[in-house]
Formats: structure tokens, sequence, C-alpha cells
């Protein structure tokens, strides 16, 4: 009635994309909380124990990596179903690979985890890592655009929001193609490397939903003394 | 008031069986997540680790086969829920029954994973594999035939619909039986079949879904450039 | 204002027990899933995979007879939450304790699984898998009767209708304490018995929500050719 | 239109926080049902399985202290969502890491299970998880600080209620630091120790409730007879 619509109605456009977001964070999840099932001491490691944790250093960065970019990924899944007003029949397969490619990580990073000491073995590890996360940031730049394509985006975004989004999601692509790379010759490297792509996309999303959220649900927005 | 009803009705509505819709979501997305503690590589992978993970299609090809039909179920059984004007208590029951089935599929894709190198195993495997998909995919049909019959479908919904999504779900059985008798002498060809049927099925949805649900919720619409 | 309530009040009041309820229904809905984790052949099953399949019947046996009683507990637990006004600190707190037995049974269910056939060690198993069952099924009717008492029901509910749930959930746990001492002697026919409380409980609800859920929401109305 | 605010807007209002709520809700349910993931008899047990079963008490103990750590971090981690207004990109990020935490906690459990028997060991897995427990506490900690800081509450909380959970949260912190020092040479007392932390978390938020929450949504209101 107002330029204000009223809340109920707000909550009724968020249902109609709210099955699939449902579904996907489901995934995200549970993805995020099976990393912790990759990490073991062997069977021997009581007589030193202290030494055991400790050696599992490559675990511990492996899963930090893998928590930070799924978690990252998830922060990302959010921002574009978010600014949906509904999804398409295309949307959602395409939305079912970028799950396939999540959900599978904690297979590579396990590998990460098990062999970043043997010299040879860490650099297919690595690389099989990079090529899973260069996968999965594919597709989220892909759903987006697909979105925007099909216009499935809320009308009342405008262009440079949208582009804003776009210009986020882009770097990452090309970022884990130098790692990939790198991580033939520097594996620890390179998976340093793949947190500080997850620790770049969740650091300044802040800035990007302190532009942008403001205007509807105000979620993110950033309070006067959000700094900290 | 109007024809069209206020949204926190339809709202409203969506709770009557929103439930048993985000118990068995939550199965559904718990069960393809689990799916990767299938896949591993034995411990002396290290030599050659580039190998072994090659060697490891057989797991890849169950992953993505298994990955696949979980979410073609989980399409499905969203789209008879959508069409769900409530759930009886026998619904329910079904549903479990349906559920049992969809949760032990990760055993039956280990063995596939596990077995398919091995000339006598394999088909074994295969055809154990194909026997819980066929159970599982004529619980859906069930499902839905149940809920027709017992009138829990949407009075405003017309008989081509609820015709057009019983002839969606009635050709995988065939299917199915063919591929668990193909198992026993091609069992690579029958996982690829199985890979198939639920690609089939997430796909066309896409078409199913231009047809029927732009009438309510319109959440599947394909929009004017949604063809890509 | 009428009789018949606006449905955006009966959405809200759902939320006053909304956050407990999605907590829990996860709970159980990963508990139920993790339990094909349990199912395993031994490495060397694959020399001959059909009679290693055939020799897990106590696995499949224990997984649906778990499977069935954590869907009756989903089933009971949403019987009360669904007859609730409110919850209270005290609730939520033995809400917990009922989760802690319910995510505990994947143990003596896999304990179960392994053991049922060395003669000394199912009898431990089935008892021990016997004890957590009826730990779980009191914890059910302890929270239902705390419900009744601290006045935490809907004020509509009648007097009846708060007996016949009562009377539901008693009969298990006497049911379960007969069989743990058949245990002792017979252990498949207590895990057996296992799996027939948990249908006994699954399968009646359906008589019990025909005559109390069509006053509210009517989610498991049963239909005119319901019976099916 | 009068000073009782209509339903809708306060469902409305729920759903500012809830994409967050959600996501976090379903880690903490996942990573406490994981927790029995960690106990396993060894392959030989079958022999004296009563034995193994009773042996196995550092498990039984690690679990309770575990899952109530995390029954206890959800508990207050509801309680600082609930009194939010809203969520900002800085609290996203330090509730992910709170994430990272919580989701790491099955590791040290199994390490505590698995060595509480062995002399030097279980000094180091019981000092390892009560830092774990340590960090776990303080993010909760900080995430209320941040939020109360960045205004981010309710703008009709009172000051007291704000100091009241303040205060809440903070004595956890000493008592971890105690407990990890005297895990150095009183192991199972420290895993004792965490397990009261834990439950002087989850039982008296009852009183906590009872005085604070009956002004909006009432949802821990103890009743009368509420003090069971």
């Amino acid at each position: 009635m107002s330029t204000e619509e009223p809340p109920s109605q707000r909550a009724a456009r968020g249902f109609r994309t709210g099955w699939l977001e449902a579904f996907s964070d489901g995934v995200f999840a549970i993805a995020i909380t099976l990393l912790v099932l990759d990490i073991g001491v062997s069977s021997d490691a009581g007589r030193d124990l202290l030494h055991a944790i400790g050696s599992l250093w490559p675990s511990y960065l492996a899963y930090v990596a893998s928590f930070s970019t799924i978690g990252a990924a998830w922060l990302a899944h959010n921002a574009i179903t978010e600014y949906l007003e509904r999804a398409d029949a295309a949307f959602v397969r395409l939305n079912l690979l970028l799950l396939l490619f999540v959900s599978f990580l904690p297979f590579p990073t396990r590998l990460v985890a098990e062999y970043i000491h043997q010299d040879q073995a860490e650099r297919v590890a690595v690389t099989f890592c990079g090529i899973i996360l260069l996968l999965s940031s594919t597709m989220l730049l892909v759903l987006w655009r697909y979105a925007v394509r099909a216009r499935l985006v809320r009308p009342d975004l405008a262009d440079e929001e949208i582009e804003l989004l776009t210009q986020r999601l882009t770097p990452g692509l090309s970022a884990y193609l130098v790692l990939i790379v790198s991580g033939l010759f520097l594996p620890v490297i390179a998976v340093i490397g793949f947190l500080g792509i997850a620790l770049y996309y969740i650091i300044p999303f802040r800035r990007l939903s302190a532009s942008i959220l403001p205007r509807r649900r105000r979620r993110d927005r950033v309070g006067p003394q959000g700094r900290g």
C-alpha cells in the first residue's frame, strides 16, 4: 500500500526460494562440520601425544582453510539467494552442481592433511584440492551470472549492486589458478593461499554489505561502532 | 477476501506440512553430504598419489551417481510436498520408509566404489545398489499415488497436473529394472545408467515446472532467458 | 476476533517453540542418517560379496530397528511439541537429556550389528541397546508429563487428549523392560521386539491423530481413502 | 495498532537474523550428534564385551561432557541471537570463528576418550580439550560483547538484562583456565570439571530466563509448577 511493504508480504516473498536455501544451508552446515572427521592421530600416538598433536599442523591448516572456504562459499551463496526474486529450474540444477563440489571438499582436505609431509604426494594433494576449490568458486560465479541473465534477481536491485557482487565473485578464480600452479612447487604456500582467498571473501563482505544491504532487511548493516 | 489470498494465509498453509518437509530435507541433505565419507585412498597411496587419485574413478562415478540420485529424489519429493494440501499419518509413515531407503544409499555406494575393479564382486555390488535405487524410486511413486488417492493434494490442482507428475515418476522404475539385470553383465554401464536416470529426473523437471509451477509460488518458473 | 484465529497468529504461536523444534528435529535427522555408517563389510569381503552382503542381516535388522525407533521418537516428540503452548527452561534441559540418549543410539546399534553372531557378546550388546532405548523412551514420557504438570500445554487442549498421549507413551516402557530381560536369553528375538515396539509407535499414531489433530492444523488427518 | 505489536510483525523481526541462526543451529546440531562416532570398542572386544563396554567409561564421560558443553553453548548462542535486533558483517564473521571451535570439539573429545588411561597422554589430551573449550567459551563472550558494543541488540532491552547475560557468560573463562592447569595433574577431575561448567551453564539459565524472557515471546518462562 505504501512504499514500506507490510512485514507479512516480506515474509511471503522469503518463502519463494526458502526451500532451496534450507537444503543448501543444510549441506553447507554438514560439509563444514564433517571436516573435523578428517583429523586423526595415528594409533601409536599415545607414547608422545604432545608431539603427535603438534605434528598435525598440516591437518589444522587444511581444516581452517577448508572451513573458511566453505564459510565464505556459504556467505556468497547467501548473498546470491538474498538478491533473488525467485529461482527457476536451471538455477536449482546449477545449485546442485555447486553443492556437489562443496560437499566433495572434505576428501581433498583429508588428502592435504595426510600427505603434506610427503614430498611428491603433497604436490598432488594440494593441486587436487585447488581444482575442487576452483570449481566450487566458478560455480558460485556461474550461479550468480545465470541469475542475473535469467532475470531471477529482485527488480528493485540497482545495476551497480549487481555489478558489485559480480566483481566480488570474480577475482578468486584467477587467484585459484595461480595457486594451483604454485602448489606444484610450494604446496604449503598454496594451502596458506587458499586460506587467504577464503579470508578475503569472508572479511570485506562487510564493506559490501555495508553499502548494499541497508536498503533491505538490513541484516548485515554495520553499526556506528561496527568497525571493531 | 478477493481471489488472490493474502500472503500470510499462503505462509500458514505452508506450515501444515512444514515440519515433515524440514525433517525430510534434513535427511536428504545429510545423506547427500555423507557420501563423501565413502571415498578414500588406501594408506600406502602416498608413494604415487596421482595414480591413486586417478584409480579412484569408480568412487567418483559412484559418488556422482548417488549424489545425483539423492538430488533427484529430493527434487521429486519437493514437487510432491509442494502439491500437498496436508499430510495424514499414513503419508508420514510412507515418507519414513522412503527416508529409510534414501539414508541407506551411502552403504551400497561404498560397495560399488570399493569393488568395481573386482570381477565377481562388482556385479553383486551394482545389483545391490540398483535394488536400493529401485526401492527409493518406487517409494516416491507410492508416496505420490497415495497422496492423490487419499485426497491430500491441493483441491485447485488440475487433473492433468497430477497426471503429469505421475508420468514423470513412473518410467524410472522399469529403467532401474533393466539396469539391475544389465548390472549382472556390464556393471560399469549400469552405474552410468543409474547416473543417467538421475540426470533425466533432474534435467527435464525444468520443462515440467515451466508448465505447472507458474500458477503457484512460481518458484521454478523459467524466465525468458532461462533456457541457458 | 472470531473463533477461527487468523493464520498469521497461528504462525506466530508456532515460533514460540520453533527454535527448540528446529534443533531437536536436526538432531533426530542426523542421528537417523548416521546409522548407515555402522554398516560395513570386512575388507576381504570381495571374494564372495554376495555372501558377505547376506551375512550382514544382523546389521540390517539393527539398522531398521534403530531407524524405526528414532523415527518413532521423532513422531512422539513432534506430537508433544505440537501440543505445547510454550517451553520453559526445565523443559529445554529435559529435552537435551532426551537428545543425549537419542544421539547415543548409533553406538549400541553398531555393537548389536557387530556382535549378534557371537554367543556371549550378543547378549551384552542387545541388553545394552535395550537400556538406551528404555532411557530414550522414558525421557519422552518424562518430557510429556513435565509439560502437562508445568502447564506448558495449550489451554484449549481437552483432558482426554492429554490422557490419550500419556497412554500412548507409557506401554513402551514395560515392553522394553521385558525385552531387556529376554535379550539375555534370546538376543535376536529381543531386537525384533525393539523393532516391534517402534512399529507399534509409528503405526497407530494414525488413529491417535485421526481423533485429535483435526481440530488444529489438521496435519495428520486421515482422509476418506486414507486407510490404505 | 496497540502497544501489542501484531504477530506478523514479530515473525518478520525474527527473520532478520534467521538465516544466521538456522546455519548456526545446524552446525551445533551436527557437532553434538557427531560426538557418538568417537566412541568405539576395539575389534577384539567380542570376547568380553561387558568388560569392554564398562572400560569405555572415559569415552562416556568425554561424550557427556562434550555433549553438555555444546548444548550449553547452543543455549547461550540462542540467548544471544534472541536479544539481537540485527546482525552486522563483523558479527557474522565472529560467529563463524565460534563455529570453527565448536565443530572442532569432536577431535579433542576423541583424544580424551582414547588416552585417559595412559598416564602421560591423558594430561596432554585433557589440556588440549580444555584449551578448545576455553576458546569456544571466550568466543561466546566476545560475540555478546561485540553485539552490545555495536548496538546490535534490541533497543527495548534493559541495561540490567544485558549485564545479566554478560555476567552469566564470564565466570566460565576463569574456571576453564583453572581446569586446564588442573588437567596437568588430575586429568579425570578436569574432565568432570568441564562437565560441571557445562551443567552450570545449562541449569541456572532457567533462573535467568525466568527473570528476563517473560517480557518477550516468553519462550523460557517457568510456570507455577515449573520448579520440578
